[in-house]
């Protein structure tokens, strides 16, 4: 018996000229063609003296199911899918059906995924440039994903200011999730953040509406359309949506010259390498900012700042700040040394806005577990000890001496600082701190 | 004089038969082709008896200026780039190019994008099926991007749970980013996450390897490489990637029925309309659990949890659970009723691992500006009001009396709950707590 083969197809937006010339061929080899009924309607010209298997649109199952059985049957199948097979496609199902029949790739069965044209970039060229930058692809649909994941997904790309484009925005049964997934958005990004719909892209009934993060819920939003929705620098000119590649960040205007500090070819001057320089030129400029303050400049967690405090040198110290990390496995041993230094101020603090500030000695610390705890009858202090991955010692100026715990993220989970008493710190406490700093500290600078 | 044109045609991975049908026709359409040299290396057998402008890899405004100039001397001008040109393409910098200069849509030269198969559908095609859910692009270059904003998307993506793409991942210069990606999405991702990293799709060089987020920076990765990094359900097998879309939610096995609860073509019921349902079911199975370890279990910030408490009705019980939300524009009424509740308990909480609990009375809460503040010799406490969203009041049986605050996010900003005398709560407080809930709650239930 001469051995099946599967086409897996991306057919495009829907326009033949669309396709590539690979999925074409694909086609023209096959000798059946399975494929959703709206999609096979697409290439009819191309599926003359073929048997073609339509299904409905939520069959898809049945869809991997008939083109597997087809193939084992030594047939030429061509599967397709609108955009690329492989993005929210069946190239996945089918894939999983045939590895639970037991098949491997090169024994039985042929396989070939060919890509196409996705409804992503399809969507994207007709409106502008709207990903020009960072981007990602979220379906609402929860005919298959708990809404928890999807929400979890929208915060997160909110918070991390990608392109978003919104796959299955809506549907006859499914109208609540847009909602909620503006209202998901609005808290990271401008009710004005460019929004552009676009519906049936190449094909008959190709439509672009323009719109922004706040009204997009009033469009004629369905099915067949894709949101795109900017970041925070994408802008609306002349009707096209752009996200700019940050050109503007090296050059003095487009044509222009590099900017001072700036090289053609090399990283931003706030690029890995050289943004903590960046950082400790912004201390010495601003003195009187907090820790905190400096890191929400930056929009960093400020265990990132203590590193970059950390690593200040004679030439480029960090302003009136010095900081120091305690050396791996010795961060129980500075919260033993705290035992010396007297009264200490805890913070804890969260980001939803709270702080609390407990006055306390180190010495009522105690260990059970995982967890460090000290309880009087005034206030619990618990900490999980299991999350401190980092511990630094902080000097600034003469008036802070603090130690912060950080976790994996840099975040900060609790920090102590030596109390002042009237208005001075207490020479035998700064005296014991810094004689910590000396014994515990990765390559301690004076 | 005639008006010029530019087509920005975006060349697909490489392969002629790669390309889409309308790339071909424009180029043929075109008297000048311009792009990078490598690109027009690809498509040499299309540039017969064609004027092309080859420029260097960094060189990208020379050649967005370079079409621009052709198009206004009347000629057609097809700017070329691989994959799709919207994607980290040029196509976003020819429109911000020619806005500058005061062009406009339809007025003048003429501009139409051609889309293309990106480099992340051909990657992906070589290695399974990847991308069968949301996924996100994230460039490494940090050339024109700040390293925090690339940094902070990493993040995003990580706790997002997006299949990730990394374009730009290393170069000769540029070879710590990979290192520090690799660690920040190894605190939310399992070290053997499969990562695929495909080099030159299509083209003569095309290389395949399969790695694990762990060992992915020892592989060989260069310019040219697309690095797939997969979400928390993707796998290998028979050496497949494949993200599964989630056909296992919904259905027995792949080729099966439907599972009990769920229906065909329908939300999950653990969609937007269910999940709540769900969380409620789950309190009354494990009326044990904490607020806090509900909202873990589903992942989903502490409100939503209230929320679903608070919509329970007498045939869908929360448990030992109780709630409501006070009417908006009340969330300080309560706080003043709070004030004839006793000792409470405040308790401040990150998500670093800290919790510190207050013994206080709300008498002592004083506000100035956006702050409410409590301060006293053992502890200060300080709420940013200003964030402080919505306010809940909740009851589990007759052990916890408690008042929520949340943000925006539905995170807890803090909570104040009723302090047990000899193991039991004070009938007065009680009943003061349960008039506030009378007075001041949406649509009280009893």
């Amino acid at each position: 018996v001469s051995k099946g083969k599967i086409f897996l197809v991306g057919l495009g937006p829907g326009a033949a000229d669309q396709m590539s010339g690979r999925a074409r061929q694909a086609i023209a080899e096959s000798a059946v063609v399975v494929g959703y009924a709206k999609y096979l309607d697409l290439i009819k010209d191309l599926l003359d003296g073929k048997e073609s298997i339509r299904k409905g649109m939520t069959q898809e199952v049945d869809r991997c199911v008939a083109a597997c059985e087809l193939a084992r049957d030594g047939k030429t199948v061509a599967l397709v899918s609108s955009g690329d097979i492989g993005v929210y496609g069946m190239a996945g199902l089918t894939y999983e059906v045939l590895l639970q029949s037991g098949w491997t790739p090169g024994d039985g069965i042929g396989v070939e995924l060919i890509p196409g044209i996705t409804a992503l970039s399809a969507c994207a060229s007709l409106v502008g440039a709207p990903l020009g930058h960072d981007f990602c692809t979220i379906s609402l649909s929860d005919l298959l994903t708990p809404w928890p994941v999807i929400a979890q997904r929208l915060e997160a790309a909110g918070r991390g200011d990608f392109v978003i484009a919104l796959y299955n925005p809506r549907s006859g049964r499914r109208q609540g999730q847009l909602v909620e997934a503006r209202r998901i958005l609005l808290r990271d990004r401008r009710p004005d953040t460019p929004v552009a719909i676009v519906h049936s892209a190449y094909r008959e009934r190709q439509s672009v509406q323009l719109s922004t993060l706040e009204a997009m819920t009033d469009c004629d939003i369905g099915m067949l359309s894709t949101v795109l929705i900017g970041n925070s620098s994408t802008y609306f000119d002349a009707g096209l949506m752009i996200t700019p590649r940050g050109y503007g960040r090296k050059y003095a205007d487009l044509t222009g010259e590099v900017k001072e500090g700036e090289r053609s070819g090399r990283s931003l001057s706030m690029g890995l390498g050289g943004w903590k320089a960046c950082a400790r030129r912004f201390l010495r400029d601003n003195q009187s900012h907090s820790l905190r303050q400096v890191a929400r400049y930056f929009d960093v967690p400020s265990g990132e700042v203590l590193e970059a405090i950390c690593e200040a040198g004679d030439k480029d110290p960090a302003g009136v700040y010095a900081a120091a990390s305690i050396r791996p496995g010795k961060e129980a041993d500075v919260l033993e040394a705290a035992r010396d230094w007297g009264r200490l101020r805890a913070v804890v603090r969260n980001e939803a806005g709270a702080v609390s500030e407990l006055l306390l000695h180190a010495i009522d610390f105690s260990r059970r577990g995982d967890w460090l705890n000290l309880e009087n009858e005034h206030f619990h202090l618990h900490v999980n000890w299991s999350r401190v991955h980092r511990a630094w010692m902080l000097r600034r100026g003469d008036d802070l001496r603090s130690l912060y715990f950080t976790d994996e993220r840099q975040d900060v989970v609790f920090n102590l600082s030596l109390v002042r008493k009237e208005g001075e710190l207490e020479e035998a406490a700064v005296q014991c701190f810094e004689q910590a700093w000396n014994q515990l500290c990765v390559g301690p600078k004076q």
